[in-house]
């Protein structure tokens, strides 16, 4: 069997109790951190807070050789990873390998950044559109902010919806928001680079500067921030540690924009009356 | 201070292990289940699993006289909801109620049901576009299928996007899929109906007879299930125990098609080559 658990999105205690039962009880247990990681744990809090050790796999190690599969075909193995362990494509194909080889696959969910981001901001979860990810300029080998992205959001904005915007994270560089606290596993210094939303809004800034922009920094975490404002004015902004996502609204309900007073400051001038 | 606690989706063991703290160490534990609730556990179950007392509230209690506000103001009171504890757009006017009496709030998220059905699926979450409700005719006063659903997914189809379908739930009513599992206070025959998959199937057949449908049973649950076929043969089958979901996909990237066959038995003419 091959569980995959989802860790939720902060520390070692955002994991269910269902999935802190499943990894307690597993033969072996594998974890990737590479989509997504626990802001506020490492890898060796979650053994200690489990009393398992923890494989951890770089993209390689799950892609192509995913040698955890033999064991999971005759054992119960765990595979980890931060936020839902379905929100990443690549744990999908990973499951389609698993059932394609006759082992049997669970899925024990977690909390996501996106129900995070809904419950902070006060927004409501149905008027929310499709999601977008607004990538690193060289990511995307342009400028500024990519048309597909100015799109979603647009035909977002057209229909009343709101546009959660996820931030590129880049593994192995170092340019913006690099963060010195090690590497997950504790061992060696990998260096990320997490988009802030500062140089998000700072990229939208170009498209639509006077519209109003959510920030919504470390959702999940106990420091966790919401900030509204115009969007030039977040482009000045400092939202402290990661991770950042940004959230640009469609028609607000009176209540969202109450919500948006009351937990993000937002300027009255900036909501409807 | 008031912390809202997503208790997740199945049963007492759905919740993530920071939110059973927050449980464990409140001064008072008041909840509500008339916006979802847990299919796989009572009240006394939860009570048991914590070692707390939990007051459940029916509507009136939360939103006309939520007295534990006074409390909240001057110790840690805890409210429970089933799922995440913001979706629901009352908890929203909860927690603004409180900010405005100067109480400090927080939020400990729970997995919802939209988490889960992607997860299950093997769709894609950022190729989702907005969700909607369908509700039972007589609570709609029309027939059939309200054009507003309609154009939710048609308008998300035109893009290439899925739609999550919710479908009703009524409390103290009963002729669809009612459940004789009792209260989930353990005390009154409560009798509540929750919208069935080939229920709703029957009635988005006389949109789209012959396009494909997926029906979500019991998300998050050990026993969940997927079915994928035309929404003409849904509307046929039994998808036993509630609470059930449908998927409406829009464009389907080979890998979801791929997921689809294995996890949810997609006839293959229904799938893109």
């Amino acid at each position: 069997m091959l569980t995959f658990v989802g860790l939720g999105l902060y520390d070692e205690r955002s994991v269910t109790v269902a999935g802190r039962e499943a990894i307690r009880s597993a033969d072996r247990v594998v974890a990737e951190f590479y989509t997504s990681r626990l802001v506020g744990a490492t890898v060796a809090d979650v053994e200690d807070a489990h009393g398992v050790d923890v494989e951890v796999r770089d993209r390689e190690g799950v892609e192509r050789d995913p040698d955890f599969l033999d064991d999971a075909a005759e054992t119960d193995v765990v595979f980890l990873t931060a936020g839902d362990p379905m929100t990443s494509t690549t744990h999908v194909d990973l499951r389609l390998r698993a059932h394609e080889r006759g082992i049997e696959t669970r899925i024990v969910n977690g909390v996501t950044a996106a129900t995070a981001a809904v419950g902070l901001t006060g927004l409501q979860n149905y008027r929310f559109g499709k999601a977008t990810t607004l990538p690193f300029a060289d990511a995307h080998g342009g400028e500024g902010v990519p048309d597909s992205v100015v799109e979603t959001v647009d035909d977002n904005r057209e229909h009343g919806l709101h546009t959660l915007v996820y931030l590129d994270i880049k593994v192995d560089a170092g340019q913006y928001g690099r963060t010195d606290r090690g590497s997950p596993d504790g061992t060696a210094a990998r260096e990320e680079e997490f988009m802030t939303a500062d140089h998000a809004a700072g990229l939208l800034a170009d498209v639509h500067p006077d519209a109003l922009g959510i920030v919504v920094a470390r959702a999940g975490a106990p420091d966790a921030e919401v900030v509204a404002d115009r969007i030039s004015a977040l482009a000045d902004g400092d939202f402290g540690d990661p991770l950042h996502l940004l959230v640009l609204p469609g028609e607000l309900h009176p209540l969202e924009a109450e919500a948006l007073a009351a937990f993000g400051d937002a300027p009255a001038e900036l909501l409807p009356e």
